[in-house]
């Protein structure tokens, strides 16, 4: 039986500590959900000594009906020189309603004196009180000691003594915390031995990224008697962020044989991990390990022939144990081995030798050779595949667009489309404003599809660069254009290329369309509405 | 003494295999004078077997005069049977003219019968063939022994046997390379402990990031016995990329005691870090460990505080060791020293104290909060800086501008625009057409000042980036755009932000223009130009 390790998720309070994250009671109470179903035993909400909002976070959430996770409130020790029982702070956490509070208390004797400016004493009277008066409230308690690792390379006595204090308490958990990210492997784990020959209450371990190795500190801890990790879905959190569960896990569970969620659970991690990105709303890194989308990626074309022979070569797991998949990038560096695989994956039968297959490598190869990309811009290269094998059909066609750029004197600049275009055999007319020009004809376009395909107000696009190819005269020379788009399921790339950086982009806007289109479901415009879209049968 | 670590970066190599990763030469060229800056030992620079840009690098970068780095070419053993002789790609090797190579072998027993298809017997004669050659040919040679933890793991005594031939052979260095990155520091470790002890040759650690450990496992097999380190500027690497030299060498230096580069070069890891992305048009992650801009950014109130009373509360180092700076509030200011410097360098008076500092330390402030980035556009904050000290006229204003895109069914894209400007008080109307907008644009614009100053005529734009700052709604966000311009003696960066791309190109063109001008002798315009010109004396 492979031991249990416990894992913690602190997404919803340290992870929004991070620079940009930003998460409303809805976001949390979603990802809460999410959590639970991959299986974390806790989940921290957030403070509700600090703000109204994870109060009502906690009120709420005991409607989700969790099947597996425990909800935990944050708190600090009580104040100095006064009592636990009155403490708002700690008073907070037990009306909050959870089963499980998670207190930080200082280990450190440079900030007892320096940050909360008390006695070394007094320090482990609060220490001892606010885990006693949380424990005779019939709570669950973990103690957080905030820079354990500092403080015992600083003074490893009273390290260990605030801690011992709050196993005297009564506490469930003590879990060190390397507050400041600045300890290495060696360090913690050898510090954790020692603790967990002196504690008889299981040891956890909070660490944090500031030296880019918060997953090889919690792996070491683990590794050396911690049985709780603490962490945060992509590695959320203050400053370099917190341990990235999405690794943490994987790592214990399939290299080092521990036991944290169940298979089907963890099969589950690369859509949490993109799920969250999504409801934060930040880009994930495309080269996060395990669940970003390049973690098992393939460019070099001696790479991919030898993963045609047997991905073990150049993988270090089968990406489906967590959910992620094997991507194929048809690049310039690339031989057309690359070509096969992604048609495999589409289900296109494109064996190496017939007509129609050197036709394909023969256009993609001219297209490269103009200045297009497809390693970043799956979307095109798939429509481009279906489109060659009559996999799709153009569901709408261009006629002409004018773009209008104004600058006066005194106003803003002001940017107008008119685009007029035929769908499923009808014409469209319409013209929409913008913030940019890419945005105006993002605007117009959708709104003459909108009414045809509902589905594509969900979208939107999340992310749009541009590159100059030939750099030799810049405004004159091709540019590239790569726009990611995203739904509430996906995300998908497409380019354009072009001289004119309107052209380009327009080009990759309406790839990104004909992309989210695919297998939707048409729908016939509203009497009512068709005046307002310039429908003109024709 | 610390002992020493060799830093070998493949930035501009291994590097360029990452997702969207894509460098010109240009590029390439720029990138290895910063390396060579930081003080990192070895610069691969490319694979010359593989294509032709590389060639090209490794003809020009002898131009470069590298003061500190060697610069080193990539390749691999020589094909089966046949001869190291006459193989193109060790003779690839041979004619860039590098006086190191680097050549990697297969160290896997599966991969030697999976990938290669060939006996183990003739995979050592393979290594021994090449790097026996290579040395003949007065080169240093570094032996990468690819896959050598999986190989070792699975068939310790072949792992063994292939590098101990590349030691026979008379390699300088045998590397050993997770090139998975699927294995954890405890195996690392053992394992360079073990290659240490059976071989003479000094041994180096190539690791990737696929368990987010390229760090730590760098980091482990230094303290191991290796003592050269390969990786990439921000991890830039296939997949999950290679292991972080911002992070490596600054764990290294800082927290381990070895010696990699001076103090001096180590407070340039934050300005290089951010100027390799910028190159290669990529977001750098805000909380990328030690160079991100939130690496020691506060957020939390009581951190906050603390941090006040004392910085050690909630930083693990002093931020500017590595030039990066702690941040509390939304301040982005790039260092007020390096402002210090550029004054000087501008003859500008510009002491720590008066009242005219702090405001345009305020201006800056308040433009980098906009999302303006001085740091890759010179031209633009020496302008502001000369503005504000009244040490340049702005010898043109302008009025308006108008510009239409425009594509008709069977037409190709038109681009024309409209500019109204006044020019040493005389009120200029011109129009031009482009092959894109900021062509256009930039052709009314010259035509405009061509007859007042008719050097300009001899600049050009040579690069044009266009970034989205906010990526939550990308065609809606703002963006920044970021133009190099080259005339005969010199390039110069200017930037320009706006919700609109236009608008953002328009700026980034004037300042360039602006730039251009300082310094440059007025003419008059002929009399029979000036109807042509448009000119109106009002």
């Amino acid at each position: 039986m492979a031991t249990p390790v416990i894992i913690f998720d602190t997404t919803l309070r340290d992870g929004t500590q991070g620079e940009g994250i930003s998460l409303s009671v809805e976001d949390k109470l979603k990802i809460a959900q999410k959590l639970d179903r991959l299986g974390v035993h806790y989940i921290e909400g957030g403070w509700p000594g600090s703000n109204g909002k994870d109060i009502e976070f906690f009120h709420r959430s005991k409607e989700l009906n969790l099947t597996h996770a425990k909800v935990t409130a944050f708190g600090s020790t009580r104040r100095k020189d006064s009592k636990a029982e009155t403490d708002p702070n700690l008073n907070r956490l037990v009306e909050s309603g959870v089963s499980v509070a998670t207190i930080f208390g200082k280990s450190w004797d440079f900030h007892v004196h320096t940050a909360i400016q008390t006695s070394l004493e007094e320090n482990l009277n609060m220490i001892y009180d606010s885990v006693r008066y949380l424990k005779s409230q019939g709570l669950e308690v973990i103690y957080d000691a905030e820079h354990f690792f500092d403080g015992f390379k600083n003074n490893p006595e009273y390290a260990l003594a605030t801690i011992q204090k709050a196993e005297a308490a009564g506490a469930d958990w003590v879990v060190l915390c390397d507050t400041n990210g600045g300890s290495l492997p060696g360090e913690v784990s050898d510090i954790v031995k020692t603790v967990c020959s002196k504690l008889k209450t299981p040891v956890g371990i909070h660490a944090h990224n500031d030296c880019e190795l918060a997953v090889a500190n919690s792996l070491a801890a683990v590794q050396a008697g911690a049985r709780q990790v603490q962490g945060t879905i992509n590695g959320f959190g203050e400053r370099c962020g917190n341990a990235n569960l999405c690794s943490v896990i994987p790592n214990l569970q399939l290299k080092l044989d521990y036991n944290c969620v169940s298979e089907q659970q963890l099969q589950s991690l690369t859509s949490v991990a993109r799920y969250v990105s999504e409801i934060a709303n930040v880009n994930m890194a495309v080269n996060q390990p395990f669940v970003g989308s390049a973690a098992f990626a393939h460019k070099g074309g001696i790479h991919v022939s030898a993963i045609m022979r047997h991905a073990k070569t150049y993988e270090h797991i089968v990406p489906e144990l967590v959910g992620n998949k094997q991507r194929v990038l048809v690049s310039e560096l690339a031989g057309q081995s690359n070509l096969l695989v992604k048609a495999q994956e589409l289900n296109l039968d494109m064996s190496n030798e017939t007509n129609q297959t050197k036709q394909i490598i023969e256009k993609i190869k001219e297209l490269e050779h103009q200045g297009y990309q497809f390693e970043g811009a799956d979307a095109s290269l798939e429509l481009l595949l279906r489109r060659a094998f009559g996999d799709i059909e153009d569901i709408f066609t261009m006629e002409s667009f004018k773009l209008i750029v104004a600058k006066s004197p005194g106003d803003s600049v002001v940017s107008e489309a008119i685009v007029k275009m035929k769908v499923h055999g009808e014409t469209v007319y319409t013209a929409a404003e913008g913030n940019g020009p890419v945005n105006a004809l993002d605007n117009a376009l959708r709104k003459a599809l909108v009414q045809f395909y509902p589905d594509i107000r969900d979208m939107h696009l999340s992310d749009y660069k541009v590159r100059v190819i030939n750099e030799k005269d810049a405004t004159a020379a091709k540019v590239r254009v790569l726009i990611e788009s995203t739904d509430i399921n996906n995300t998908w790339s497409t380019v354009g290329v072009s001289e004119n950086i309107i052209e380009a982009s327009w080009e990759a806007l309406l790839d990104s369309i004909r992309y989210a289109l695919i297998g939707k479901t048409r729908i016939e415009p509203q009497a009512d509405r068709q005046a307002q879209l310039g429908l003109v049968n024709h």
